[in-house]
């Protein structure tokens, strides 16, 4: 259903507000499902296969998206069923999601050590010659401060490589467990029968619209509580500040943004199971939690540099790149708190 | 005049558009060498007063002003005697300024250290205790971070007030020099007799707002070669790109802005001659004036930590702090870019 153009998930959305609620959920369950199980055939048949990161990207998918239907849709399914399985599908996307989270944690901060080191020219002629900046080392050149670049570049691949082949391992292991394939079987069940409510029964064009409806008001009362005047002013400093106090102050900074990104993703789900129209543009959603993905890998990619920064025994040079590097990620974060106000007030005016 | 409300002052200007040009230049560098004469006995009497740094804030205010006023209706003076005189009061005016700027950058750096390394209720209770920042220490307290944090704040301190004891034993010197006393003497020759060129007996209104708007077309061409909208674009990392690079870098990239900086104090000065009715509201080219000093400082400060990093046998902790305040401070200097040309554009508008 998410692959269909908007306007016509809204049309046939008409047509199926007479249907029992339960019948439109199970649909949309079974389809997931269906996608989960046909992932997990191509992984365990592509082990060593190009194809395989997609299916384990399709797997991560999938399980968002029923946990996230059963979450909202919660009153129409039996809880003693749905809230065990919920559980279980975020505990197997999250483990899958780390290896490739790792990964793309490493090339943002090589990236950004790139920037921050490379020659004015250099950086104009690649773009100049649009040669991605990821394809490009490190040029040391320079003196001490390309050397500690350079440096901590060489650090972060080493920590971050490391930590990646640790959760392939952890994945891998994840996927042979008994946990794993009762989640797996559990799936497979909803892809054949739903377990039910009796809330389930009445008609989808009252029901839904209202779960629908209260998971973007509690997403709305979130994102009230966010400091967004102070947000929506650029250069305001906010991220960075407090950067080498405590190590918690960043996280409980943050927090409230992250918890913002999965009701946003909650919001953004539920409108596949059944659209609500209340003018939202279908882009917006999306432009929004791309925002706040933004900010939660700069500010796992700057904690990743702190973490770096704590190694025993590394040169002045390193840790003053370092610095740099996290006081560059913090700012990124700030950035993205910035468009995702501007991006929601938009969103709130029309 | 500068301190004359500025309707007053154009009113007047009416009136002296008739004067030969040569005697409203006159009076205006009269005015401004008898300021710098007085200020220059304030400061041998009170060398241990506490008027004392007012006085050398006067000296170097009117010395920038004559030598402004000597570069832009440089055509109605004797340029045998102008050209010399001018080159030596900047060698006066950025001597005795130099002490001023080592004070106000450690200023800065602790501020920014205590708003990176405070605790954010700290910061909070304090805005909401309208204490400032300045007077409070950077609380060690956390854990290894802040350590670092109050290790740079150390190691700033001792180097930049090292640095301010020189600066304030080279002034000094220079005051007790024949190269100031030279200086002087021209100046008390200023104050009785300006050495005109013959040009200088031309209508003042005539002659003047030319001269005048011709330091202000320099200065919008030189404005106009400055990456402007990539700097009005909020968050465009320029300021703080190859940070890591060669140590030139930096410098290379703020070069243009220190310019428009000069080029805008010699336009504004020069509205004080003689006041250039083309609706420019006096207060914008104090404004533009205050982002592009915070250019300069926040530039200057980050150079400086760069050059504390480079202290022997510093400790990581205390690197990693100075690369976080590093960065900060160049993200000031992006952030001062920002403004300037927002405020600009809205200049050149009205």
């Amino acid at each position: 259903m998410a692959q269909r153009h908007p306007d016509m998930a809204l049309a046939e959305a008409g047509e199926r507000a007479a249907l029992p609620a339960g019948d439109v959920l199970a649909a949309y369950l079974r389809e997931q499902a269906t996608t989960f199980l046909r992932a997990l055939t191509r992984n365990a048949q592509g082990e060593n296969d190009t194809d395989a990161p997609d299916a384990g990207h399709q797997l991560r998918r999938s399980a968002r998206r029923i946990g996230s239907a059963l979450h909202t849709y919660g009153s129409l399914t039996d809880p003693a069923w749905a809230d065990p399985l919920r559980a279980e599908l975020g505990w197997l996307s999250s483990t899958l999601a780390r290896e490739h989270e790792y990964g793309g944690r490493l090339a943002r901060l090589l990236t950004a050590l790139h920037r921050l080191s490379a020659d004015e020219e250099t950086l104009e002629d690649e773009a100049a010659a649009l040669v991605p900046a990821q394809a490009q080392q490190a040029a040391p050149g320079g003196g001490p401060l390309a050397v500690g670049a350079a440096r901590a570049g060489a650090l972060l691949e080493r920590q971050l490589s490391l930590a990646r082949t640790r959760a392939h391992s952890a994945a891998l292991q994840a996927m042979g467990s008994s946990r794993f394939h009762a989640v797996a079987d559990a799936v497979a069940v909803l892809a054949s029968e739903v377990p039910l409510a009796a809330a389930a029964g009445a008609p989808a064009g009252e029901v839904l619209p209202t779960l629908t409806s209260h998971a973007h008001t509690v997403l709305a009362e979130t994102v009230g509580t966010l400091p967004l005047p102070r947000a929506g002013h650029s250069y305001n400093g906010d991220a960075l500040r407090s950067a080498l106090a405590a190590e918690l102050s960043a996280e409980r900074q943050d927090a409230p943004w992250h918890r913002v990104r999965i009701l946003l993703r909650l919001s953004r789900y539920a409108r596949e199971v059944f659209p609500y129209a209340d003018g939202e543009p279908e882009s917006r959603p999306a432009a929004l939690a791309h925002v706040l993905e933004q900010h939660r890998e700069a500010a796992e990619a700057a904690a990743a540099v702190t973490s770096a920064a704590r190694t025993p025994r590394i040169a002045p040079a390193t840790a003053y790149a370092l610095g740099v590097l996290h006081a560059d990620q913090r700012q990124e974060v700030e950035q993205a708190r910035f468009a995702f106000v501007h991006l929601w007030q938009r969103t709130a005016v029309s």
